[in-house]
């Protein structure tokens, strides 16, 4: 059962259960943004339903600080490396973003490079925000020291899900937004299905002798691991795991941000390392924006199998959602919502 | 039947033959490097094979110019964007990573990007001249025009292989160097299972109604499709096809070469795009070095399911075989020698 609740409604809601929980005005707004974001594009798996899962307990805690601000550790023009002390990540990724922009407006390319960070949530919202700068944003982020999934032909966890995302401008159409975890899937959609009792398709989780387990609730019994994309050895696992560690190289050792590898608890997310990477194109050459638009335009008019199923891009289909959702209002699980309006209600208590 | 040929033996045969073709001195033995660093790494599909099938051809047809200069069209110091102008990809790659370095060192990031570019070779061998200056290279490359594998749900082919490589010191160790085709595998492996007569696995072609195609020789009669990275869309071929997406924009879009999805002549990998980019954590932070050497020590530690096949990360095997074949030869497939001593006696002719 779910519920529509207007964008600005959802919005405003969360905003108010982050400052109530000491989070600065506009902070708390940035942060909503993210959070909603996931249910606003349909990846429900990385919306609301993390506030009292994940966000809130990290900020009762004390593991997430609420007003610290980011120290900027080495400032070199084109790259900044940063201690986001613990603050939301939700905020500080689109900040790294938009600093890397500002960055990449001088010198054509733009790094910043986060060390303390918290879960950031969709990685393709923070990337996607260069968009409005006529820009290309990539967002990489490790899981800090936990340890979620084993390297192949290996016994125990030794990395992080490690999203990766890239968003580009794509003329007046929705932007291309690929936001991707390095695993099969996020093990947020491997809990959705459990908590839902749905079986996964093979190839998402395997036991230990490799043999499938379409079980969703096997993953929290400890009883299933999650695959590296690509699946097999035999059909690219060794590049999914090298994904999973070009993500680790570039978001956490560059920064010196925790390893999942090397980590001295497993089970927490703690010093996230993420990157942001803008490039501006304009500053190059002329035309990018032109030839941006006449790529992707031709990628959605692609001959497709199914007339009634044209081919897309990534952030094609989110960008549709997020149109409708915003008319329409966004649908909410209903225990989601009174959820989100208890955590509101204790407010005004 | 291969035969053992001494590293530096195969090394100079290989530039005496790019010498004959006009290449001039330094840039051919460079080139060579680039080309025998597939049979020395064990990547044969990538290796001296390809150079009376690929490249001797290309500069046989003048689509390959041995001596023309790069010309940079735009210097904004931590960014270049250069016309490569038909020179020798196996040579441009390896001077773009160069310059993305000598930026790096300055900036802290560096980013070359190519137009104009021809086939690169093994993206890893240029990615890995990062790792010297003890800095992190990444190279992505599109296919220029060429389209060879089409998008989830297409009919018809839209995008070439488009690798993607990543390298990273690892302290005393052989370097970490990621080196992947956005597809299941590239097409240099295909082509050398139907050589040698082999069935493939399950997974790496596709027949147009999606069932799996097993037969390697399929591939070049037209009958089976090349998958993504990912497989199926429940398993991730978006996330496949979003990476062959971002490697279009990064290495294509960016500096204005060919793409696949808009190119006139879909046969032909002409004007190439080619990123290169390099960081140089030293100069955001101290401890990058020992850091990494710690990472990837825990990661060639870590406990194994089969105690004879330690648990290892991409480019371990590679180096353990260069540093192998470089003491006791590289092996070559006898008919491949015996083609590259037919090129190399017509110089004497």
């Amino acid at each position: 059962m779910t519920v529509l609740v207007p964008y600005e409604t959802l919005l405003s809601l969360v905003t108010g259960i982050f400052r109530d929980r000491g989070v600065p005005g506009e902070r708390a707004a940035t942060a909503a943004a993210a959070l909603c974001h996931g249910d606003l594009t349909g990846v429900t798996s990385h919306g609301t339903v993390n506030l009292t899962r994940l966000y809130l307990p990290l900020l009762d805690r004390g593991r997430m600080d609420p007003e610290a601000d980011m120290h900027v550790q080495t400032d070199l023009g084109a790259c900044v490396l940063a201690d986001a002390r613990r603050t939301l990540g939700l905020w500080s990724a689109s900040q790294a973003m938009e600093l890397a922009c500002a960055r990449a407006s001088r010198y054509g390319i733009g790094m910043v490079s986060l060390r303390g960070a918290t879960h950031i949530g969709c990685a393709g919202h923070h990337a996607a925000r260069a968009v409005a700068h006529g820009m290309i944003g990539l967002i990489a982020s490790n899981c800090g020291g936990q340890r979620i999934a084993p390297p192949p032909g290996g016994t125990a966890a030794m990395l992080g899900t490690n999203p990766l995302a890239l968003a580009c401008p794509a003329g007046d159409a929705h932007p291309f937004v690929l936001d991707m975890s390095t695993t099969v899937v996020p093990t947020g959609r491997v809990r959705a299905a459990a908590r839902e009792g749905r079986t996964i398709p093979v190839g998402w989780l395997a036991a230990e002798d490799g043999s499938p387990v379409t079980d969703a609730a096997a993953f929290d019994r400890g009883e299933a691991r999650l695959l590296w994309l690509g699946g097999d050895p035999e059909t690219g696992a060794y590049k999914g795991f090298g994904l999973g560690l070009l993500v680790e190289i570039l978001a956490a050792l560059v920064p010196g941000a925790a390893l999942g590898a090397v980590s001295a608890d497993g089970e927490r997310d703690d010093d996230i390392g993420v990157l942001a990477l803008a490039i501006a194109p304009d500053l190059l050459r002329t035309g990018f924006a032109d030839d941006a638009a006449t790529l992707f335009d031709a990628v959605r008019g692609w001959p497709a199998q199914d007339p009634g199923a044209p081919v897309v891009y990534p952030g094609w289909h989110e960008g549709e959602r997020a149109a409708r959702f915003r008319e329409h209002g966004v649908p909410i699980p209903t225990a989601v919502y009174e959820e989100l309006c208890v955590a509101s209600a204790r407010m005004a208590g």
